[in-house]
């Protein structure tokens, strides 16, 4: 095996959730939702299908997704982009980021990073032949520290790879811990790389604010988002890139190699979602609040140290009151005494002192899941 | 951009694309078929949507689909595979190739490479870090020269890339060709990535032969095929790599970070495809055969040069007894000429001299299209 993988491991998410499925425990590790997204969107998919749309979409995108992309970016935040040449559609967020990460890094450049990273974060930038530089959200609430940011920028960066809403914290950056992040960016003329793949999932009258609206930033940023979390359909790997035509074209040139292109019938049917289905994501979210208090206010009367998360679809706790120092171990145990899966944080670390004690668990379960996953819980002694 | 990137140009097949589009030509350039595959494929995949298929597969894909890749390899080769472990589901055959030649070759590893390449070929191996050795099938015949290959492989060689039925020469390498490769593979100790997305699509009564049922090449080689080709859903991007399971781990090691997984619920109609419509490629070769004799037969009364291809979609033509030195100013200026676009081989070249004169045409598209296009060029002096 090439040595650009060597020492990192399958994802944590692949090996959570067959767990979940070898022993039959309640999934709430990985994230996806329990409910698919709207039915006229699945309509739209079967409609496409049924139509011919079977052949190779167009490298880019079927043009009909790069509009409604334009559109709902103009629509949420005032950006007006040229959907030809300043939108790229991707197999969803992961493409994206793998693309992004070989278009702008070098070997022995390195990457500022928002840490706990999401896992292929450190694993691209690793086949890249990159440098993480991570900068830590800290427990307990998990802000941004801006001198911890300013101290991870030398002369060897390139990039800044920044996560808001963030997986897994659920940290949502406000505009002051943006504005930091934008005035590092401009100082040392850095490319970022934005996931905000959790854009719409956002709690208590949060609004997200992309990043490459602050100033001096959309020459430098390249965003990106997927249907996967905005429309519940995390199978159809429908993501999106978008930013000024230069840096969307070298993200295309990496990606072209990797799947050329995917998902024609899907495409249309996210196009129509983008268009006709924009009051989802609204709802998902209140639904979404809900389950989070639900989820934290069980685990914390289980004894469980609860950090609220202010968007996506997770919350994360430290098990060491509830006598694991590890929670790894806690995981791994999990499923067998409780019948329950979630996910060890420590693999979103290089801080063993942060990470080693963390747990994540999702809440874009059902309703019902999550209730008899906290039953199941307090019954585990 | 990285330079990894630097100097790969787009992919040929998007540019002239986008040029048929422009300038509402006949494509008989990119290779995907005018006619989609089954009508049962596509209710199997309208009830996957309906049925909720929609959230991840699992990374390595649905276990139906990693099942039926299995039987089929079985059924058509003899090959018994471990379904759990020497399966791995892809986006499509690029990803495949993206991810075997990340997973396998190190900076500064030679690959031979049957040239002409697949344009994927040369820019994977490059964003690896790799040195391609091309080893020529030359003119008129497009055999493999096997003194050629062997004076390809120096003590920097790592692996061998294959591919057979070969795009875009239409040449299916004989059992003598492949044994030669064998051997070269054995004798290096190599890993074999063959590229075998028209497995099904051989004329005359060929047979196909995989590389890894040779002697010894079980253990080394990487297989890569597709149900774009096969069943015509080039689209959906529904591919395969098999193996034995320590090979089938390295490539997913690279592909969980490139899409993590895709198309949830098209992989679940491409196993009802493989497991029930096993008659359609044999149709679909046949009809084939009968349109790679009208192409040839047509381009050859208008004076061009022709080979016949064995396999794939394609066929290649010298246009210089047509007037053209240049297959590239020959397509660049056919949609106006003629109305028809072809890709101009030189792309697939580094020996400008075999690749220059060259032009590809696809025979996958409706008779009808085919039947036009020779009279628009017949009509185009
Ligand atoms: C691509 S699998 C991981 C899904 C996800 O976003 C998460 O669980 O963090
Ligand atoms: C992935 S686009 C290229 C399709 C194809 O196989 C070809 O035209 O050679």
């Amino acid at each position: 095996m090439a040595s650009r993988l060597q020492g990192i491991p399958p994802t944590i998410f692949s090996e959570m959730s067959a767990l979940a499925v070898r022993t039959g425990a309640l999934n709430l590790g990985q994230g996806f939702p329990d409910q698919d997204g709207p039915a006229s969107v699945v309509e739209a998919a079967v409609a496409a299908l049924r139509e011919g749309r079977n052949q190779y979409a167009p490298g880019a995108g079927v043009p009909e997704l790069r509009e409604a992309v334009a559109q709902h970016q103009a629509a949420h935040y005032g950006v007006e982009l040229d959907p030809t040449r300043e939108v790229l559609v991707t197999t969803g967020a992961t493409e994206a980021i793998a693309a992004a990460i070989l278009a702008f890094v070098n070997p022995g450049d390195e990457v500022v990073v928002l840490e706990p990273f999401y896992d292929s974060y450190v694993a691209t930038i690793q086949m890249a032949g990159g440098v993480r530089r991570p900068v830590t959200l800290r427990s307990p609430d998990f802000r941004l520290d801006v001198d911890e940011l300013r101290a991870a920028v030398t002369d060897r960066t390139t990039a800044v790879l920044v996560n808001s809403p963030h997986n897994p914290t659920g940290t949502v950056l406000d505009r002051n811990e943006l504005e930091a992040i934008a005035a590092v960016a401009r100082e040392h003329d850095l490319v970022v790389i934005t996931d905000e793949v959790y854009e719409h999932l956002v709690f208590d009258d949060r609004a997200h604010v992309p990043l490459c609206t602050l100033d001096g930033m959309w020459d430098r940023t390249v965003s990106i988002s997927s249907a996967g979390k905005t429309f519940s359909f995390t199978g159809w790997k429908v993501g999106w890139v978008t930013g000024p035509a230069s840096l969307v074209r070298a993200v295309e040139s990496a990606k072209q190699w990797l799947t050329f292109s995917s998902g024609a019938p899907l495409q249309p049917a996210i196009a129509y979602a983008l268009t006709k289905e924009s009051a989802f994501y609204g709802r998902l979210a209140a639904e979404l609040q809900d389950k989070r208090d639900l989820l934290c206010d069980g685990l914390r009367s289980l004894d469980v140290d609860v950090w609220v998360p202010e968007g996506t679809y997770f919350v994360t706790t430290d098990v060491r009151r509830y006598g694991y120092a590890d929670g790894l171990e806690f995981c791994l145990a999990l499923p067998e005494r409780a019948g329950v899966v979630a996910i060890p944080s420590q693999f979103f670390y290089d801080d063993a002192d942060e990470g080693r004690h963390k747990v994540r668990w999702a809440f874009c379960k059902d309703r019902a899941v999550v209730d008899e996953g906290l039953r199941r819980l307090a019954a585990a002694d």
